[in-house]
């Protein structure tokens, strides 16, 4: 695997070498021999008469010489799969599944005990006692003790209750589903549970965006009626069946070995999921319908694993700061951190979350779609053919990188907050984000535009490629929210900007965010790049290390009662310091007095006075 | 109530003049002026409309003077309905659900607390903590709270279980089901949780007879397949679930609040009313499938009352000794007495309960049809037209009682046993049972034949109701298999005849059998007549009780895992007292010194002698 990394092959590496994942796959064409022989694991990820066709794990063979392969292309990345990992805190694997396999003596007429009390009986000599059998697993033990010669393995669910029976030695066969319902994306991911390795990662777009792009226009949608918000929960379930469809076809897991599924989302797409009205979310003052964690069963909610099984959902702590927040909490262990930190799960909605082990304060603010690439002339997601990364050396040189090397289609988030920051630094505009008069800057239909790509370099060669100013307010409107949901929580909490010693960008987004760009341009506090983090999509983590580990859910829930959340809409200072924070980088230009040295955009700062 | 009983009206009284059952009710035709004014109760149980009309309870109304009273046809207790009833022991009502109603303060901008938060703190102020609120309740809560302006009633299942949230304060409606699924008869019973009263009962032939008469036949029916399996389980549901309809249609009851359904029955009716591959109750070891109380959801089963609503079975002892047994201890209180006591539940099986608070020991005998009619000539069940009693005053003169005071029609259990008590007290058979020749003796086609009612005398006019010679070898082997039960018992437990001291017979047929012709014939053992007691169906009784209290609940399962059970093929013994018992009383005659003395018929005694 270190070999074909430092090859530039591009390959999957989901378990980060592990061997769990089985996702490098490859193809030995030529040099068998040069390999290290197949590991355990890969005996164990590998169909058989795959490895003797000469597929390998690349984690797992060492090269000792010429070795030709071939990458299958389910092996390679892909730009876009990528997105849905993230930074994952390595925690002791304590599942809520336990499977337990016993022998059984049969009934004889001098002791003809009932087949429920034989197996309770054998489970209460392995210490498991006060146990309740599920209906189904009742209706299946009959057969099930018979057909399997009295040997059998029964599955337990938390301390009390057993779901499920199977003939045989299964104890080992255990998965489970992590599930991030992001407003635009959804991840799943299949673990397995005695060793917590991943085994499949997968993404698409939220099949519900069909609904609504953001999180209000479908809880508008779900309010038309009952009908409309089954619709939205059926959607979700499906797109996330389809998704567990796929990783068991790929892995070649029974379904029926799939028993929890752990789900985070905001909390719009947190009731969506449960099918929960969720109208209030958008009336004032914006509850929750549901704050507690839940368990249910897989079958109630249609979900597309063991219908015995658990699904858990992790706790909301407002109407707009949900489960995924609380998952980027406990992935990025804010709240173990000795010193203030700010961590930023940076989305449609970005949520802000202050704070350490001694106490956090939450707030989350509309940043919108903008860096998403939506609402933005040219803006598109981050795929093949995105400006990912933007610097101008001089108003006439421009480089751009483009993702995966292609003709220019567009610019992503990333793109377009390095585009601003450099306009910014080059004085093309100033810092009321005004494009000023200049080379490359042309009057449009709405105002002024800044051409980043001329017509012949874009992959079309129909439209040059260019910032608006349009582009530049969308731009404003959203990191001025999330600057100042960040300044809010600060005085909320009695904080100096002094104490603040880390920022954590999470979110599959901020992954690509250039930490000097941002910080020019005044999305996050000034702080030295070293101090700041990206963590990627740690909602997903979140879920995953709880699908893991019960103790990670028992810190979830505490994370959940003490986390003290602020309605901006209650806050004036919300207002005050939005207004501040539309400037660039600010108009308190004493909080960033590094910035200010950088920039050569003209001030134009008007401080926000109370009247 | 009383002045109508004594009068002889045909009157309900299931709730024996508690005011809950309303059943009683009359419509006043003349003398209202002469009643006690309408009580508490009455309000309650009548409809006001109904009220207005001259309706009444005759239980709770007391008369004053000359009053003309209409009894309409449902108030009348018609001969097959009591059949469900049993004697009931006092307890203190102690439901499994509680209903609590809160008074919320709705969420602000300031403290914008979620929906189920502030449902479980109101719920933890008043004393409930760790509770789990199910996902129907879940799903109903943001609109209950707001269309009910924040006055809500939630009803808790157990210690920790939310199941339903209903607007405004519906805390006293709060309703259960007893059910007790006889191999003949299904009894439904509904009773108010809030403070134990009985408001309907009723019973039916169980549905499940199209599939055989006997358990065996449908145990052997429901091994041919799932599909079998199922369609035995949808018909007693169904039936249950008509039962209930009726109930409700009757009583104004709201389904929803119809929180608990409690069920007894055989081992048998218990797999198959839950669906459990019953196969290996016909096989040996016959052991039960199920031997635990369990505790499901209404719509995991179908079952017509609140979907969330819990089901509750009482636990089996074996394969033949059932959750039906332990209603019946439970009922008649066996584990209570202080002296060694007998309780028979006679049926098409027989359960044989043989101790006292110290221990008790159990069988279960194939009693086999004949005591409800089948099998016999002219049996036929307890209903109009049948002989009920029999007493042979000489050869030539009979006196038979029929149920109705109609002609005669044929001839049910308690007709058959008294027939034969008398035809060995008069002569007209020897004791191994043999018909000898005499008057109204006739030779048949299957052997001699005693003619009970002449041609002239019975409602067709057709044909004589007759003995015949295979009757009483039917009735032989029955009385024989519950004797040699008893004495199985007897010797397990190392107890002396003398320490006997009191029989109770408990199934809805026992209520009619009269205790000298029982002894007559040798089906109890000897005892004096006011140490004999018939308790009706307590099956019913015992289901009713746990229904009310979770404490009787406790006490099931305390009795079941303390019952030792006796498999009777597994025991010689049994086969040695099943021959001695086929004579009448039995060949072992100093057993029944007084019955000696009664009995006329020649002595054909050979005792079972071991070789």
């Amino acid at each position: 695997m270190a070999t074909a990394l430092q090859a530039g092959v591009d390959l999957a590496n989901i378990c980060s070498g592990k061997g769990y994942c089985g996702k490098c796959l490859v193809e030995v064409v030529e040099g068998v021999s040069n390999l290290s022989p197949p590991t355990e694991l890969e005996l164990k990820r590998i169909q058989p008469e795959k490895i003797s066709k000469g597929f390998r794990l690349a984690c797992q063979s060492k090269v000792r010489g010429n070795v030709i392969l071939k990458v299958p292309d389910q092996s390679r990345v892909g730009r876009q799969k990528l997105v849905i990992m993230g930074k994952e805190p390595p925690v002791v694997v304590k599942s809520n599944i336990r499977k337990i396999f016993l022998e059984l003596q049969p009934p004889t007429l001098l002791k003809p005990i009932a087949d429920d009390e034989n197996l309770l009986s054998a489970l209460a000599l392995k210490g498991d006692e006060n146990l309740r059998l599920n209906y189904t697993t009742v209706k299946k033990i009959p057969r099930v003790l018979r057909e399997s010669g009295w040997k059998v393995t029964m599955t337990l669910l938390g301390e009390n209750d057993v779901i499920d029976i199977q003939p045989g030695d299964t104890s080992k066969n255990s998965f489970g589903v992590a599930v991030d319902v992001g407003t635009t994306k959804l991840a799943v991911f299949i673990a397995d549970l005695t060793d917590g390795g991943l085994v499949f990662a997968d993404g698409v777009m939220n099949p519900q965006i069909k609904f609504g792009e953001d999180v209000i226009s479908r809880i508008n949608y779900s309010t038309h009626g009952e009908y409309q918000l089954r619709e939205l929960q059926n959607t979700i379930i499906e797109g996330i069946n389809e998704l567990i469809d796929k990783g068991l076809s790929e892995t070649g897991i029974n379904r029926d070995e799939l028993y929890e599924l752990v789900c985070v989302g905001n909390t719009a797409m947190h009731h969506l999921f449960m099918g929960i009205d969720c109208k209030n979310l958008g009336l004032s003052p914006y509850p929750a319908s549901m704050g507690k964690a839940y368990d249910l069963t897989a079958h109630e909610m249609g979900l597309g694993i063991n219908p015995s099984g658990n699904v858990h959902t992790l706790p909301n702590v407002a109407g707009f700061v949900g489960a995924d927040a609380i998952a980027d909490i406990l992935a990025c262990r804010l709240h173990e951190k000795e010193k203030l930190s700010l961590l930023m799960d940076v989305g449609t909605n970005t949520e802000v979350m202050l704070g350490n082990k001694e106490g956090i304060w939450s707030c989350s603010t509309a940043s919108g779609p903008a860096f998403e690439g939506a609402h933005i002339r040219h803006g598109m997601r981050a795929a093949s053919g995105a400006i990912e990364r933007v610097k101008i050396v001089h108003p006439l040189d421009i480089e751009c990188k483009i993702i995966d090397d292609e003709k220019a289609r567009g610019i992503c988030g990333s793109g377009i907050i390095d585009a601003i920051a450099e306009m910014l630094k080059n004085g093309i505009m100033d810092t009321s984000g005004r494009i000023l008069e200049g080379p490359r800057v042309r009057e449009g239909n709405n105002g002024r535009e800044f051409i980043l790509v001329t017509r012949e370099e874009t992959a079309s060669g129909q439209e040059e490629i260019v910032v608006t100013q349009d582009d530049i307010r969308e731009i404003q409107k959203a990191k001025a929210a999330m600057y100042a949901g960040y300044m809010t929580l600060m005085k909320k909490s009695n904080s100096t900007q002094k104490s603040l010693s880390e920022i954590i960008i999470a979110g599959a987004f901020g992954t690509y965010i250039d930490p000097e760009s941002a910080r020019i341009i005044g999305m996050i506090p000034e702080m030295p790049l070293e101090r700041i983090s990206f963590t990627g999509n740690t909602a997903g983590s979140g879920a995953r290390i709880c699908l893991k580990s019960i103790e990670c859910r028992k810190e979830a829930q505490a994370i959940a009662s003490k986390i003290r959340y602020v309605e901006l809409a209650a806050e004036q200072v919300f207002l005050e310091e939005y207004i501040n924070a539309m400037y660039m980088p600010n108009s308190k230009l004493e909080d960033f007095p590094e910035t200010v040295n950088i920039i050569k955009a003209p001030k134009v700062v008007k401080r926000y006075v109370k009247r």
